[in-house]
């Protein structure tokens, strides 16, 4: 059996720099975005698409189908929503069944439980999430503390939202994984490299 | 400045054991019932009470005394209550100069946050730690499986209002904390052997 790390994360916590980190220092593959290249190939959908997808609940009944339960514009909708994650799953076990690996998000905790994953979950204060934010974004960007915050939380939210679905279970529930780690003023190298040691063998 | 290892933990998590086979491991100091025996000789008040208080928060009104704000027993009771946990604060910085040490509970992650300590909290599913109470229970002891769920939820509840007394935090809040470790179906030595690696620098 190949061992499978998933990290879920707080949005700012540093997860997807830890992750990447400690695929690097374990010597193993790491998964993010090159799920998203793949799932667009074998489902013909724009990879920014499928993107959003996974920072969402699927929406059967969107406000402007009030008063109409079969939408045509909707059930179109829910079904490829439905679809994608049917293709990421799929994908996801093939990914674990090919080689040790760290995956971001994407309920992998769950989807891949049968591989008995090591499930780690990163959190962080606010302050420590907007810095970070601030930190990776791009110089023109320029939004205000509570800007961020409320992108944060509109993030989470989704992210939240997403995992309950799809799992039945609360994202944000310590029973769900592993291990959880305070990236609060940390140092995600660091971390990682700590982490990565008692992961070695 | 010296190395202190805090240690909350969910009761049946196998904090305990956990505290003591890392201190073991690191080979420094791990301070629990001695906290209590110290505690006793300085305030001369009796080990299993001075226990007792750590489980429960201050009671300034006992049932009792409805109608007589100051009554003259729970004045007593109250005062000593705080006088034993300002006891307890001394002692509990007099151990971390002293020497590096692992402390298990007693709001030391707050007490002692000038140390900078490492703070970790253990938990596990309601199952796996009535299971750690029937295996470490005496064998005269006969408790069903909704007496052990119900005596956890109430240490629990006695732990958390203690915490939240002295610290004004939430006992279960994960940004008190720098590490969440479930126990959940784990071998406590072996996870103790794990983490005690990362914390050998």
């Amino acid at each position: 059996m190949k061992r499978v790390i998933t990290i879920s994360r707080e949005f700012g916590s540093g997860g997807r720099e830890f992750a990447r980190r400690l695929a690097d220092r374990l010597e193993i593959a790491y998964y993010d975005r090159e799920i998203i290249t793949e799932l667009a190939k074998r489902t013909n959908l724009a990879e920014g698409y499928i993107n959003s997808l996974n920072e969402q609940r699927p929406a059967p009944l969107f406000p402007i189908t009030v008063g109409h339960t079969f939408s045509p514009v909707t059930d179109v909708m829910w079904t490829q929503q439905n679809n994608v994650f049917i293709e990421q799953t799929n994908l996801l076990k093939e990914l674990a069944e090919k080689s040790d690996c760290v995956i971001v998000g994407r309920c992998a905790d769950h989807i891949l439980r049968d591989f008995s994953p090591l499930r780690i979950r990163l959190y962080a204060d606010m302050g420590s999430r907007i810095e970070r934010c601030k930190a990776r974004e791009e110089q023109n960007v320029k939004l205000s503390d509570r800007e961020y915050r409320q992108k944060i939380n509109e993030i989470d939210k989704g992210r939240a939202k997403y995992y309950q679905f799809y799992t039945g279970k609360r994202w944000d529930d310590g029973l769900n994984y592993d291990l959880l780690i305070n990236t609060t003023g940390k140092d995600i190298k660091q971390l990682a490299e700590y982490f990565a040691q008692i992961m070695k063998d």
